[in-house]
């Protein structure tokens, strides 16, 4: 496959910008349409989307079909939010006349922001790529996207950037509403994100890309904002009572937990605490044996094997750090070694190198000396994505300052489940306080995803004929507003 | 009245963070009960706060005594919503135990961030200061705050922090929840930006204080966000009809609003833009009139004269500029010259000097050959908080274009009427593109103010007891939530 030259961008994103101010007009209808062909095209790709998938990613066909459900679902479920239309927000004061000083009539709503550039995720081929949250968020909003493929998966994308342009066709959206750019190498994606036309950025992926998009944002003349996902190490707290009565449970769903996909998700759970004790050293020989019935399987890529296999073995020949079980695979190419090991929170704290996130089938076991202990090491390791805790409801009614301190360094804090599976809801929160994203305030998963590529737009004493519909007088969409205060649907 | 010394910074922080973690458990009753507290012991003040200010700042009491209204209006305006209480935007989406994968309990609303770093205006010693929208949306949030007090008027400052610490100390809320910060130089702004206990900062001032604090909140090891409104020279058109029909009117309000306190405010009017013709030669010697008919007066101190003057001069100076009127007063200390002057378009969109803000009682008039010229004259500005028609509704009705390149530069869209008064409201969009602000996303006006002191947090099956009051089932405060896709106040 080609790499789109790094001259075509400046052509790229100048058309971007023309089909956004185009699509930025269409009506509801018309971008919920778009968004719902677009997932009838992915559908109609059938197996040739999947086996292509499969061979660039070495997913499994199980694995893939259900991020393809998650895919065209998550294009269905922002089809049915712009078309339900409440979401950008209306807001409505009426004038006072005969205050002193008067009081103008003031209509806010949210706007598109312009052309997004969003990068596709080499862990989610699907759902986090070329026709993902991301791309299907934005173009909700209204906005035009231009998609920078993941290097690991050029064919599979441009078979989703193919339906996209099919559905484009059959809606007569802007045709170049979305493009599709193809390279490896920073200087794309640099050049990309530092053109005056970008708007917006989305990425999931590493700490290290993720924070070069976030500099490159920031050294603009006009700033713009990233949206980096960029994981993290997604504490779990496993408590002394539920590991009492739970441990073999808990032992088979965390050990498939910290090994699904071969810990290629950035929820993956890649750090648990535990209190010394007599609970502890029961589970951990039932984790062991868990662990050990996980098959080996391949990788993403290479290069991802070779960053965990160096990392992993980095964090094993720490001092002090104790293997649990350990899976050798020997395979100096693609499928990778997975290990759990132990390690006393003093160490623990005290080593830069344990804190770092190892992205692949690993984990750490912190040993806390009591619950005041825990919460320290929680407190080093920063922001979160996710913290779990693993416990009953009596035990953890005792632990409020645990839970509180979780709510303050995490998106998520779940409870009696595991990380990893991230619901596409309007509740979801999926991004976390940095480095775990760029923007704790938004989330990349779930309905809310689409205030990323929006700003507030405030119109005084503007004509009717003027203002958006969701901004008239009666209220033609029936969306709900709020009006000189009060919340509903009426027309005024 | 002493600098407070950098030395002091560290235990300043410490005890913010200590008073957040207090704060952030207040019930919202409890917060507005503060709110009010403040405003009552601002009033308390009497005429020693007016005096204290009209010396500091050389504004006339009648302006204070409407900015003290606007102070305590604002504190209990947050007051009234942190009671009622649906600011939070709650989520729920509750379990789905028969779906395939089964669904979670997901229960998510916002949360306080931390200690907030304020810094005061100039220009508002009341309003945008001590106590202002800042501060009252902080602690609205459940923040604590520290206050950087602004050079110009420490003893105001100082004043209206004693206030809020009898407040504080009659709500029995914690005794550092906000503390006051003095200091000339960039040196203690710094080091409070820069601390790892500050989680956000509010400032509203000139482009260069604003990106030098942008500057280094993002290069903390944990960027954190900052909002700085930093004005801008919200362009204001003049069409052709209304410039018919109503000269005399639209001479008088502009000649007053771009003087109003001196061209003090960030919302003031510095570019007027203008199709040649017949209505615009007619309107000029009008708004020349109107401008001479008003008194000279004091600026806020010599550093903002000095500055002034040097940039209405240079401005003054370029090729092709011509004062349509002026009113020179000859004070080479606080008293300024008032200007009024025209460009072509063509020049003024080659000379960049011109695009800047000259912050005070000073307006350019562009003439343009059409709309079309009109159109790219507004593009070459670039970000801004207002852009303003005067206009016809016939009229403006075959210039939609304008009035969607006008959404898409501002924050704020008015129509006949002028940008100077900002109302305190919900619909009110207070910040623009970039340079107007550092994050067009969000107001630092009006109620929506408060969402910038918080971020968002999901609860996965969390136990009932642990979740916050207004995630529980039985909805006990009766706030407007979003449970499985649908608003409404109900229970569960």
């Amino acid at each position: 496959m080609q790499d789109t030259p790094l001259s075509q961008i400046d052509d790229i994103m100048r058309q971007a910008t023309l089909a956004f101010e185009a699509f930025r007009h269409a009506t509801p209808e018309a971008r919920a349409a778009l968004l719902e062909a677009i997932a009838v095209e992915i559908e109609a790709l059938g197996d040739t989307l999947i086996n292509t998938a499969c061979q660039e990613s070495n997913l499994p066909a199980a694995r893939l079909t259900g991020e393809r459900g998650r895919t065209t679902g998550q294009l269905r479920l922002f089809a049915a939010l712009v078309k339900e239309g409440s979401w950008v927000d209306a807001v409505i004061d009426t004038a006072l006349p005969d205050r002193t000083p008067p009081r103008p009539d003031l209509r806010k709503m949210l706007f598109p922001i312009g052309p997004v550039v969003v990068f596709g995720a080499s862990n989610f081929p699907l759902a986090f790529s070329t026709a993902g949250g991301d791309t299907a968020s934005a173009l909700a909003a209204g906005c035009s996207v231009v998609i920078k493929a993941h290097p690991a998966h050029p064919a599979t994308s441009t078979l989703v950037f193919e339906a996209i342009q099919r559905a484009i066709a059959q809606c007569n959206a802007p045709a170049y509403l979305v493009q599709h750019v193809l390279g490896n190498g920073f200087a794309i994606g640099r050049t990309l994100v530092e053109h005056p036309a970008t708007k917006a950025v989305g990425f999931t992926g590493s700490a290290a890309g993720g924070k070069s998009l976030l500099a490159y944002a920031q050294q603009r003349d006009e700033p713009i904002p990233v949206f980096a996902e960029m994981g993290s190490i997604n504490p779990v707290v496993l408590l002394p009572q539920a590991l009492s009565n739970r441990a073999e449970a808990i032992a088979t769903a965390y050990a498939g937990s910290i090994t699904l996909g071969m810990g290629q998700f950035c929820t993956n759970p890649g750090l648990l605490l535990a209190i010394d004790g007599p609970e502890l050293d029961h589970f951990l020989p039932l984790l062991a044996q868990a662990f050990h019935q996980i098959p080996a399987a391949k990788m993403l890529h290479t290069g991802i094997h070779t960053a965990f296999m160096g990392k992993m073995k980095a964090a094993l020949a720490q001092k002090g750090v104790e293997t649990i079980a350990q899976i050798v695979v020997n395979d100096d190419d693609i499928v990778p070694d997975m290990a759990v090991a132990q390690v006393n929170s003093r160490t623990f704290i005290d080593n830069p190198l344990l804190k770092e996130g190892v992205f692949g089938p690993y984990s750490l076991l912190v040993r806390c000396r009591d619950a005041a202990d825990l919460e320290a090491v929680l407190q080093a390791c920063g922001g979160q994505l996710t913290i779990t805790f693993m416990t009953e409801t009596e035990e953890i009614a005792a632990h409020r300052s645990l839970v509180e301190k979780a709510a303050q360094l995490a998106g998520r804090v779940v409870f009696n489940g595991v990380p990893t599976g991230v619901e596409v809801s309007a509740a979801m929160m999926h991004g976390g306080p940095y480095p775990a994203s760029s923007d704790s305030r938004f989330t990349s998963v779930g309905t809310d995803a689409i205030k990323r590529w929006t700003r507030p737009v405030c119109f005084q004493n503007c004509p009717e004929a003027l203002l958006p519909p969701e901004l008239h007088n009666n209220n033609p969409r029936q969306i709900l507003r709020r009006v000189n205060g009060d919340f509903g649907t009426s027309r005024l």
